[in-house]
Order: C-alpha cells, then structure tokens, then sequence
C-alpha cells in the first residue's frame, strides 16, 4: 500500500468533490466554483455540505471606479498577506474578481485578468474571475455561493473584486466583512459623483495610483467628503482610514493590509463580525425564500393561467398591483 | 359664474389629484410624483387609477458612462422634440433624470441639473429628478411608476437620463421603448470595459462630445464591436445605428432625433412595441407578486418565529437553503 502512487493521496476514488475540497484538493475547488457558478443541482447539494465549513474567512470587498487600478492593487495585497509572518504557516488567500455582465467583455478585461497572474504562481493564491448571468440579483447570489465554496475551502482571506459603480456591486460588497473603496487622482468630477454613492460603505479608504499629479487634491476632495459623513463628535460608526497607495511600484500596500487587518479586529472586538454575518445570511436567506415562495406560487397557477393573467394586464383590463391582489391570495387558498 | 377668477379653473375644490393631472394640472403632477416617489399609499392609489390611462407615451432611455455628457444631450433631445413640426401641437416632452444612490450626490450633480433648466420655461416640456432610496428593485420600481404617472399625464416622450455604468442601470433602461447609448471620446479603456454591457441594449448608439480629438477611433471601435454583436446576414437583431452629435452646438442632435422616431416607427411595425410592454408590465407584475407573498409569508410566520430561523441559520445548525425548504412550506400549510 505504501507504495501506491503519490498522486493517488490527491484523488482518491472513493471521496467525492466535497470531500476532496475539504481535503485541500486544488481541483476539486475549481470544479465545485464551476457548479455553483453555474447554478447546478449538484452544486447546490455541494453547497448545503459545505455551509457548516464556512465562516472563518474574512472576506474583503475591494471596489472602485473604472481606471482605478482595483486590480492591481488586489494582487499586490494577496501577495503582501502572504508574506506577512505573523502567523505560520503563512494565510491562504483567494481573489474573486467579478466582471460586469456582458459577452463583449472577455477581450476588455483579459489584460485584469493577466495582470493577476503573477501571483498565481503561488499555490496559497487561489485566483477565479467569474461574469454574471442574468439578473443583478443572479450575480449576487452566484458571488455568495462561489465565496462559501472558498470559505469551506479554508482560505483566510478572499479578496472580492468588483466593477463599483453601480448598485449591484454595492450589492456584492455588501457580502463583505470589510470593504475597500479604490480611488484615484484625475478621474473627473462626473466619476466622482459616482463614487460618492460607494464611499458609504467604505471601511478603508485608498487613494491609488499616488504617483499621478493631483492626488493631494483628491485626498482633499475624500478628506472633505469623510467630515461631512462622519462630523466630529458623532461615534456611532467608525470614520475609515484613508491611504494612498501605488500598486504598480508597491508603496504603500502594506498600510493597506495593516488597516485591512485592523478592521477585522476591530469588528471581532465589537460585535460587528457577528452582526454582518447575521445581516449577510438573513439577506441569504431571503433572497432564496423570495424565490422559492415566487416558484411555488406559479407551480400551484399553473402556466396557463398566469399567461391570462399577463394578457389581462396587457388589455389593461387591470393593474399589475390589481392582479397581485387578486391572484396572490388565490394560489394560496387553492393550496388548502 | 363667469365672473370667477381664472385660477379656480386649475384647482377646482372638488377634482382630486389624479383628476386634476388627467386634466393637465401641472401641479397636481408634481405633487402626484412626489407621492409615487415617496410609495406613500395615496401614490399607491393614484397608480392604480392612473394604470388605464398609460400605454401611449414613447419611453427613451438615454445612458451611458460618466462624462459623455448625457444631460447635455437629453436637454437637446428633448427642444429638437419640441421644435419638430410633424405634429400639431407639437409633442409634449417629459424628462426624468435618476441619480446615483447617495446623499452625497446633490451638490456634486447640480451642474446636471442646472443645464438641463433651459428648456424649463417651455410649458410642453416637463423635468424631474429623483434619487434612489433604498435597494436596486426599489430604485427600477420607484422609476416606472413615475414613468407611469408621465405617461398617463399625457406626455408623448419620456426620457429616462440613467448615469448608466452598472446592472441597476441596465433594469432601469429595460423599461424603455428605445434605448439610447451615449459614448464620447477619450474616456479610456476601462469605461470601455463597463460600456461593453450596455452596449447590448443600445437601440440608437451616439458618440457625442464629437469635436473632441480620438472621435474618429471611437466611431471605429463602437463600430468594430457592433461587428461583432449583429455578424453579417443575422437578421434577428436590428443593429443599432451608430451617429455622431455635439450636444453643446447641437450638432447632429436632428439626426439623433431622427433616428429616435424611425426606432418607434420600426418596433409599431415589427410588433417589438407590444412586445416591450408586455414584457414591461410582466416585470413589473412579477416584482410585485414577489414583494406581496414575502410579506405574507412574514405575517403568517410571526417575528419571532422568523428571529428564531435566523438564529439557527447564525449557529450553522441548518443553512439558508435548509431553512427555506423546512419553514417555506411550514407556513403555508398553517394557512388552511
């Protein structure tokens, strides 16, 4: 027995890929990710066993505006955590980086994606890009699951890479334990507005690409932002650090990972771990019964009779809220 | 009789506020809106008064990265509108235009709003802003029923300006008849990347800001992907067409109009206009019914036995899918 091949201990016939995920099998993770992107039954059978796994990681959002180099500056901080000494052997990082949702988009971003590669080397870096498919609540519950797998996987941090400009992405980060905000100099006031509707779900504040001229006024442009959120006096949320980084050259991504690290201590000291984990699987929670109450309802209608329905509204022989009113009530009494 | 003041005639003591709006009451609009706006239960009622009188308005999405200018345009959209002779009177024109979620965003998109105040002293022309509150299917939803109360006030277009560079955009545009997407040039590859996914829902592409210096790689990019999208002897999709416009001058901007109509004129043709309706007051039903048994299964449940669910969930006992299946079901059956 002793001399059965060593590759064999990797794959073992008799395990199955949640066992062999649990077992830190590379292969196993990228093919239970795969299912669950993909929404599979097995993957969602895969995702009941791994839900008592999950809960170690700390999980970071990492989003910004276009052209804020949030790739970039992903990868310099998953190669910074690992070669922290603080704790050995060294913690297991995975980045999850999410691309908006489009066919046209494999070519515009594959530069991202290669950019990432040279951490990829390193077998305590997981790296995965997934797109979304269909609705904006879709990719949200695809990131959820595809995060869980790499929870239960045993990685320490995962690194969430999202497009943030828009809601779905505050959608997505709201995943997070901690969230960073990327920003950079000269992005133009139109950018900045839209940053401002990410800047309040900031935990850590980055200028990056600090070397381009005009950073100190973007500091400032932040600096005076963060006083209007967070006024003096008021302690009831904790105002987030802002740093400035270049992660081209590396600069200042150790302070990065210092404030990333410091945030997760502070959330574990006040309770506020717990409360987003509550808050993230309440809202998991939700989002499956919403859509578990909505299929049972149309099963119980029947095709036929939602389609009259949908012609009715069309006739305008009554209101969308009408027809809810109506037939909601119905389905549910047909139940009986 | 004839003796009383000419004013009466706008706020007659015994019209309602719908009555007065389907009168053409200006105020009574503004005021209806801010109840839809607010979902208070008076707004909710008027929706449903209103719902028979919707249908007829042509719904322009315009959209597009930040910084291509796309107030600018919508502002020139809508007086060419006005000033088209084809119809008498000529076409009253609505303009909604949806910022980001944040409330930081006031000051930083006033100039938006402050350019788009040269066509306001033009009675036939009606502008309006609103912000999100709360999540994405709250922001789609606040909007359509606004477009609804435009609509059944009898505005013959209503554009919808979105800072378009995200999914939520994506859903908000989805309730337009024609959808416009505005480009410019030189706003780099990463925009690029974002303006990928909204390039699909294009029915009209524009490149404005067209004096600028790179328009002419632009044209041929936009054009490169178009390629792409609708491959040479597919039919099933009308491709965009693809203008040029400077919305300072106003150059280009009758084309654009042009182009506006024929797209109204080919999906009354093709059948795509009933089509997008139907599909429209689909969403808007399905949205609801999901909202409505949600909320019903929270009453028949009771709060506490929901806080207990999500205590469970918190100790990993079961998970969220798990929970689902065992309490989905449980409180339907209590319904008998």
């Amino acid at each position: 027995m002793k001399s059965a091949p060593r590759f064999q201990a990797k794959s073992q016939p008799s395990m199955d890929l949640v066992e062999r995920l649990l077992a830190g099998e590379r292969l196993a993770l990228a093919r239970l990710l795969t299912q669950v992107e993909n929404d599979t039954a097995s993957g969602r059978a895969a995702l009941e066993r791994l839900f008592p796994h999950t809960g170690k990681a700390h999980l970071v959002g990492i989003t910004g505006a276009p052209g804020t180099g949030k790739s970039s500056l992903a990868n310099q901080i998953a190669r910074a955590l690992r070669r922290l000494t603080d704790r050995q052997p060294p913690r297991k990082v995975a980045v999850l980086a999410i691309d908006p949702s489009s066919p046209f988009t494999g070519g515009a971003l594959l530069g991202d994606r290669l950019r990432m590669k040279d951490v990829s080397g390193d077998a305590g870096v997981f790296i995965r890009s997934t797109a979304s498919r269909g609705a904006v609540g879709g990719l949200a519950r695809t990131t959820a699951a595809m995060v869980s797998v790499l929870d239960a996987a045993g990685f320490d941090t995962v690194l969430i890479e999202t497009v943030g400009a828009g809601q779905s992405e505050v959608e997505i980060v709201r995943l997070a334990h901690t969230v960073l905000v990327v920003d950079a100099p000269g992005l133009g006031d139109d950018i900045q507005a839209i940053k401002a509707g990410i800047l309040e779900i900031a935990d850590v504040l980055v200028v990056n690409k600090a070397d381009l001229p005009g950073v100190d006024h973007t500091l400032r442009a932040l600096n005076g932002m963060l006083d209007l959120a967070y006024p003096e006096g008021s302690s009831d949320r904790r105002r987030p650090p802002l740093l400035r980084a270049t992660a081209t050259t590396g600069e200042g991504v150790a302070e990065v990972v210092q404030a990333i690290l410091e945030h997760r201590a502070y959330l574990l000291e006040s309770g506020g771990w717990q409360r987003r984990e509550h808050d993230r699987l309440q809202r998991e929670f939700e989002s499956l019964l919403t859509a578990t109450l909505t299929a049972r309802w149309r099963d119980r209608m029947g095709e036929q009779a939602i389609q009259t329905i949908y012609e009715r509204i069309a006739r305008r022989e009554l209101s969308p809220g009408q027809a809810v009113e109506e037939y909601a009530a119905l389905a549910g009494s047909k139940q009986t």
